[in-house]
């Protein structure tokens, strides 16, 4: 099957290799779906938001207070990520995973809430195991529920001041990587700002001796990269093609992967950030993101961005003559 | 002007910087357009296409016939350029500046040949002044055309077997970089190719000693670049934003902005391409392209493929909400 698709993509109308990651993305995708002719059917971005008890410790330049902000201006359509699918057709769904905010029930995001934020770690485990599995299962569910729809390519983003903290723990305890290295200046720190966000990761990273991923992701949260890590789980039980975002929505990856060693398969990882610890934690993994613009934004805002060259991958693909239907002169 | 649009950018519901290089491609696109609220009208590639003599000297791995054949091809819509313009709806003209075939008038190109492509450079100039001033005329005709449908914005791409090799000449002639590293392998050659591609360069380099950048054009060709330069120079007289393709087309613009300084104010250079001169051109340049995907397939599929993050800059200037309007708390 491998060699086929191979064989399509080199007698397509091009120079071989010509296309350069065009056609790795095209492999990848027809290899997920086990198919000469893939086909992406409701490209769907979720966008996952909570708080974090961390933020009591000044460890982001924003006030807490913008999560659920944010949150409202999802569902009023006036953020980057909206302006990003609507242009280029994807469903947005916003989920509240763990927001310390009463949003009224009537309004068109996803119920999820399982906590009111985590707690702040320098003084307790962000969540129990147990709500931590919960959150896990939540995110199955959603996901699921997608799948239903005909969703069969989906993005993962995220909301939550305060998270790119709990990404560069995650990425400390799961690689091993210094903790200063970890560390970047999320949403705009200056350097002292990022010199006191990274003693307080040095002292949250100290306090706790835990192992296994499950009891890191539950000591150290969020609600929202538990939830997110759980509905990546189900992204790969289900045969989708998972679309990574930047730096949060990578550690909630780099986490799913140590439950699903095979999830890397079903993932596309859309760009690199700007956040300086999210190159590390792609080659640490060992994965090669499409694009790279400088951004550091989050919402799933590099995902909706590049989406469109994900596409123009398949149709390639699908719609491109080969030399012999063309007519063309090949040079083997 | 300028600092009003970067305060509008700056105040957007996003932390500062963070969209990174759309912001600067907003910043320019407002900029071009004088306006706070700019708008991409009727996006269009042209694609110029011409046959060169120096094909005889066996500089390139297809044999020259596949000039015409992919004309043919576009003509059917079934090369990449045409997947991909459908795809990102944007609309496609396919020109013929100098291919040595006859394509019957019905066919929907644009019918501009001057010569049934150029000389071989080993013997003689690629063409004579006068042949050049004609295709560089003609290059700005077709722009004003398209201007008069309402386009706004409008991408080069380029086919002509042999022409990465003119590309190269006219980069050494124009910058003064060894001609060894101005040299490519193109659409594929093995080392010995290579080898056999970079004799052939440094003895047609060394044959003329022209000066001047119409001498140099004209001495070299082809008629294709001669023709997209005068369509770069006639889409910045008209204040276009012109998005420019990899290595060919970087060579054209690079001779244009021998003939107009400020032509750069008005690029976009939408991808760096894998041919090995292309980043350095780029430097020289000193611009900055969107994106590297490892693409080397010229016929403007770098253009078609980034025109989405294009939009998505003026997009975002256009449709995300401030601060104020979303009142979400700011740092400032």
């Amino acid at each position: 099957m491998e060699k086929e698709i191979q064989k399509k993509i080199d007698f397509k109308t091009k120079p071989r290799g010509s296309l350069g990651k065009l056609e790795k993305i095209a492999l990848q995708i027809a290899r997920i779906q086990k198919t000469m002719t893939p086909e992406l059917k409701k490209p769907t971005i979720l966008v996952f938001a909570g708080d974090h008890g961390l933020t009591e410790e000044g460890v982001s330049a924003f006030p807490k207070e913008v999560t659920y902000q944010m949150v409202m201006n999802f569902l009023g359509g006036g953020a980057a990520i909206n302006v990003f699918c609507r242009q280029n057709d994807i469903r947005l769904k916003v989920v509240d995973a763990g927001v310390d905010f009463d949003f009224p029930s009537e309004f068109t995001l996803v119920h999820a809430k399982i906590e009111r934020g985590t707690k702040n770690i320098l003084k307790e485990p962000a969540m129990s195991v147990s709500i931590c599995i919960q959150a896990i299962e939540k995110g199955r569910e959603i996901v699921r529920q997608e799948v239903r729809k005909g969703c069969n390519i989906i993005g993962f983003g995220e909301m939550g001041i305060g998270n790119t903290s709990i990404a560069s723990l995650l990425m400390h305890k799961y690689t091993g990587i210094d903790m200063e290295v970890c560390t970047g200046r999320g949403t705009g720190h200056d350097d002292a700002g990022l010199r006191r966000k990274t003693e307080v990761l040095k002292a949250a990273s100290a306090k706790y001796s835990v192992t296994g991923p499950l009891e890191i992701l539950a000591t150290y949260g969020g609600l929202e990269i538990a939830m997110m890590c759980g509905a990546m789980l189900e992204a790969k039980a289900q045969g989708m093609i998972i679309m990574v975002d930047g730096f949060i929505s990578s550690a909630a990856i780099l986490t799913a992967s140590m439950m699903d060693g095979t999830i890397l398969d079903n993932a596309i990882f859309c760009h690199a950030s700007a956040e300086s610890g999210h190159q590390l934690m792609l080659e640490y993994l060992k994965v090669d993101p499409v694009i790279n613009l400088g951004m550091r934004l989050g919402e799933g805002s590099g995902v909706a961005v590049v989406y469109p060259i994900i596409n123009s991958a398949v149709s390639f693909l699908n719609e491109m003559a080969s030399f012999e239907d063309a007519g063309v002169s090949n040079i083997d």
